[in-house]
């Protein structure tokens, strides 16, 4: 039975730093055991311009307070010409494409997401090859948003096939299944996503800090997510979308969307591949299969993970923010070394 | 366009009082609008013996206030034998069955519902008359719990034919289906499941106050539901299921299960039976059915609504507690004359 257990440079490939104090509290708790992250760039403005992203890039590097930690920039997707594009091209690792109003901070998004509109934007990128991340859901039912959104990404996959797609914290087995029936759709999936389905955020009290976008689904959505990161699914990476709210905010009448994993994740996915017999396949999905998509040389940084218990704190707080983790006041089987 | 409304003996046929502090709150905010209503006996511990059933009916109509007001008191399903029945059956109108754990305050209610095991019970509640409101709620997923409680139901309306068999706060097209295929089988709806889905619980910002077991369900379902309410099906009676939890528990982590709305219902009411152009059919939903349903006689009681705006109080507060009603501080089309 394994004791103990080295990560090489962890990545989270998509994160939320969120700006100001609360970037301030949050941007350390991952810092500290991630050699980059995949920053989304919905901040108020969102970041679309030259001047925001490396001003947003620097307030993260400021913030961060370690030097081996790499924070990877993202454009807020709009239509771009390719000359500004060739110009970030190498500040940037991917464009993070928001249906409007979809979740936190989308309202400046995409209203219609169809090839013919995009083909400008979207052209330029492949050409470049710059990635597209996509946040994949539609206005429609609650429970249905991700699978409707299917034929969207089959169409953005077949009309641009040498773009590569991520498809954002998936949630469903349909997405799951379309992995492999296209060459240039890969898929992030997060922590939450693994464990819970919509029984742990409302099947008995309401969990606010449960609460995200997309929703945790059915459990057969859960398993087949289980099944491809558990396994080590080439195309599938570990991406958080740990998203801070404040506590006063999550636990109040109409609570935003987001759950808060950020310092916790690499301890509950060591406990959740070892419970499977996965050990092995952990480092795949925690950095080996994002540094193939990606193409990155991130900072080297191990991190070890030793089987003793951890007792997740109630909160984080600091620069007069608090947030709430997932599992706050919950022991896990695993601690950071 | 109608202008006024009066409704004669509006009865709220599923309707939770709690006890102490907060049944001297609510009880009036009830007994105002109704002239009478059926009362859970999911209290700590349940009522399930006749002084515990008399002295709750006393306390009721000590905080109700209203001399024109009736509780139609109810027993916590258990195995009672039929000499017992026969003592309380004046004094009940039904006979609640929980599943255990389904939902507030019912950890002891009935492990396995099977017709065999309940035979004695229920054939002396069938040959007494006594109806059996249910809860019908397996312990599934979230979203699929009626729907996979329907053969449990249709074994309970074959077994005991001549039993009176109330499906409770009913959701899902499933249940709506059952009503025409049982002579037995009757429904009381909420005031939330006719106007609600999860998209408004969840689907947005999460919004605690709109959570209630069984959760609300899919377009497609509310749509059943509004079909046999507001079309008058002579089954089909008003329960609010109106359940009062103090503000601080609603609005916390882990916020419990119910939506208050007993102060409001009648407004809501009459506002949606006049859009979709039903006004005459809310007598028979909000009070004939009941009457023929459980041959009762409530006290007569005029209730007269006027097509004036009625702005939802942001709370109902008093004796130290204070809940929240649905709709708080929104304008409704309708109010109290």
């Amino acid at each position: 039975m394994a004791t103990s257990l080295t990560l090489n440079t962890p990545l989270d490939m998509h994160l939320h730093l969120r700006d100001e104090a609360m970037l301030k509290l949050v941007a350390p708790l991952t810092a500290q055991t991630f050699s980059g992250a995949l920053v989304m760039p919905n901040l108020v403005p969102p970041v679309t311009t030259f001047e925001a992203l490396k001003a947003y890039e620097q307030r993260i590097l400021d913030a961060a307070s370690y030097e081996d930690f790499k924070p990877y920039m993202t454009l807020f997707f709009q239509q771009y010409d390719k000359a500004f594009l060739e110009k970030v091209k190498e500040h940037i690792i991917g464009i993070k494409l928001y249906p409007a109003g979809i979740t936190t901070n989308s309202e400046t998004g995409v209203s219609s997401i169809d090839s013919e509109t995009l083909r400008p934007t979207l052209e330029a990128m492949s050409d470049l090859g710059i990635p597209l991340c996509v946040h994949g859901e539609t206005n429609g039912f609650v429970m249905d948003r991700e699978k409707e959104f299917m034929p969207i990404y089959e169409s953005l996959a077949q009309n641009f096939p040498k773009l590569k797609i991520i498809m954002e914290h998936i949630t469903t087995k349909d997405a799951v299944e379309l992995l492999d029936k296209y060459e240039n759709l890969y898929a992030t999936i997060t922590v939450q996503h693994l464990l819970i389905t919509l029984d742990d955020v409302a099947g008995g009290m309401l969990q606010p800090h449960l609460f995200c976008k997309p929703i945790a689904k059915r459990y057969e959505d859960r398993d087949a997510l289980v099944k491809v990161a558990l396994n080590a699914h080439p195309k599938v990476m570990f991406g958080s979308d740990s998203a801070p709210h404040p506590k006063h905010k999550k636990e109040a009448c109409g609570c935003a969307a987001g759950v808060f994993t950020a310092p916790i994740a690499l301890q509950i996915l060591a406990g959740l591949f070892e419970t499977h017999g996965k050990l092995d396949n952990l480092q795949a999905f925690i950095s080996d299969n994002a540094l193939n998509i990606y193409g990155i040389t991130p900072p080297k940084k191990e991190i070890t993970l030793v089987k003793e218990p951890f007792l997740v704190p109630e909160n984080y707080s600091g620069e007069g923010e608090m947030v709430v983790p997932m599992y706050a006041g919950q022991t896990l089987s695993w601690s950071l070394a």
